[in-house]
């Protein structure tokens, strides 16, 4: 398993109208890609247009040539893209230390 | 509950090591701090030098006065401050949408 990390930047007041957008692409569109295994979104304190966009898939692969090559992925940026103020800045990550708590 | 997400940049080929050192601090160290909930380190796959180190905190200030004023925090900056090749990047979440699972 292996989590991309979305770091994403928003128009300034469009939190609301983002957060139910990637909602519905997250659970309408990206859930159905192979190796999906869930996701979250978090929204930063100091910076109200930034949101961390947290995805877990089976394999990197998964992500970079299964979703991305597929015709969900244009599905998912119809939906969210237009919220961008950047490109999303994403880099993969795998978890080295996690206790259970 | 909010999350402490720090961008952390470390030296070349120590991550052996580092990852040594923050498992120590996090749980010798940050783990006595109040309003500490747990942590999680994850490693790029890209950027092998970078980690993202998130910490669960009951709330904001249980991190920003509790935890980096009290001597905690120069412990803890002792254990893993050497390894770093710039000052951590650290904002704070709110978790927005996490779907059960």
């Amino acid at each position: 398993m292996i989590e991309e990390v979305a770091d994403l930047r928003i128009q300034p007041g469009q939190q609301q109208a983002f957060e139910a957008a990637v909602h519905k692409g997250a659970t309408t569109v990206i859930s159905n890609a192979k190796g999906f295994l869930g996701y979250s979104v978090s929204r930063s304190i100091e910076t109200p247009e930034r949101y961390l966009l947290r995805i877990q898939w089976a394999s990197l692969e998964d992500h970079t040539v299964g979703f991305r090559e597929s015709p969900l992925f244009k599905q998912w940026r119809a939906i969210v893209g237009p919220f961008f103020t950047a490109p999303p800045a994403v880099e993969h990550f795998t978890v080295v230390d996690k206790p259970a708590q």
